[in-house]
């Protein structure tokens, strides 16, 4: 039962779920026990009934009047992730934003523990970043296979993307979070899922560009230092 | 002409766009002086049509046989999304999130330029993270008007969201990227764009989670330490 309900919650359901975890965790740290889907919707502007769809989803029970009992529904949603069980996963690239990602501790709260990183670059291999050490990337298959590690972080340069890609899914990587600005075609055996800080970041810009030139066409005004 | 050029630009374009200026830093790197849109095309796995169609968008005169000018191809990338001058920013929330964006060097590689960071915290309050100040809240305001910042990075937890954004708002803040869990209703004034990290994750490890439990439904291996 527990073992198969986790394949049906849908996926704008699950990419909702680290808010409820946020909320409720916040809550139990004030004090309290339970918590109603109206009081969870009224703190992150949703609608009740989409909230209590979704606890739903995940098996919470709640009770009538009362709630849900707030350290039952954590435990039911982060089962529900996977978060319960730490899940080792390797960086491939060990650049600004590699070591960034790896020294980022936000991760353990959802289950995700960066083990290594991996580089090309003989000056960086064999460094240690956050107490991580990044290792040259001839060494990822053989402790991929050694360590069962199936998710790998990719950070590596654009052009660089395709073939650290196929280089993972050869080695056996069976989960690709890519941070990279290239677009991955997809692999047999593959869950691709991106994060795009760059493309992120042009559309913020673009848009703030064309704000801030027609309402100061004339001359910006240079912003100083504190 | 140059002015009017970048509103009409396509929001996938300016996706793109980030992209292509990875690209053409790396052929540059090795020597290069020109590269036509095939080219590009083939390290990115795109379709040259459509590198040229963008390319063309921000203003790039190719010519026959040679293609682009490297350089010039860059600094009009550059002016199209407003990269070619440093743009400030704030960071909200000097939480693990918000230390790691302010310590993340590549975002100097986008013009942005992160000045300070402001929390409630009185214990996170005077320290400074990688040469950054951090800032109680309460200046927010008056330092977004004196310094002309109208970009705010968000990264304050799911519950705290929604204010944070009410007050940088208020504030005169033109651009928020947000980077908590929550979901912020749109506001009169200020373009919002988010980065949800923990949804991302959330939908990478419930689909390995399924993967992994099908493929090993007795016993998952435990992965070990290097």
């Amino acid at each position: 039962m527990t073992k198969d309900r986790q394949i049906a919650i849908a996926l704008p359901t699950v990419r909702r779920l680290p808010m409820y975890i946020a909320v409720l965790e916040k809550a139990a740290q004030d004090g309290q026990a339970y918590m109603s889907s109206p009081q969870i919707a009224a703190v992150l502007g949703l609608e009740a009934i989409q909230v209590r769809k979704d606890l739903e989803a995940v098996g919470g029970t709640g009770q009538p009047r009362v709630g849900f009992p707030i350290r039952e529904l954590i435990a039911a949603i982060e089962t529900a992730l996977g978060w319960d069980n730490a899940t080792d996963a390797f960086v491939i690239g060990a650049g600004h934003l590699g070591t960034a990602l790896a020294g980022y501790r936000g991760f353990a709260r959802y289950g995700l523990s960066i083990i290594a990183l991996f580089d090309t670059d003989p000056r960086k291999v064999g460094q240690t970043v956050h107490g991580k050490e990044i290792l040259h990337i001839d060494k990822f298959a053989d402790l991929v296979a050694r360590l069962h590690v199936h998710i790998a972080i990719l950070t590596v340069p654009a052009e660089a993307a395709v073939e650290a890609a196929t280089r993972a899914a050869e080695a056996g990587i069976k989960a690709l979070w890519n941070f990279t600005p290239a677009k991955l075609t997809p692999m047999d055996g593959v869950i691709i899922e991106r994060v795009d800080l760059a493309a992120s970041l042009a559309v913020l810009s673009s848009k703030l560009s064309s704000v801030v030139r027609s309402a100061e066409p004339a001359k910006p005004e240079q912003a100083g230092q504190i």
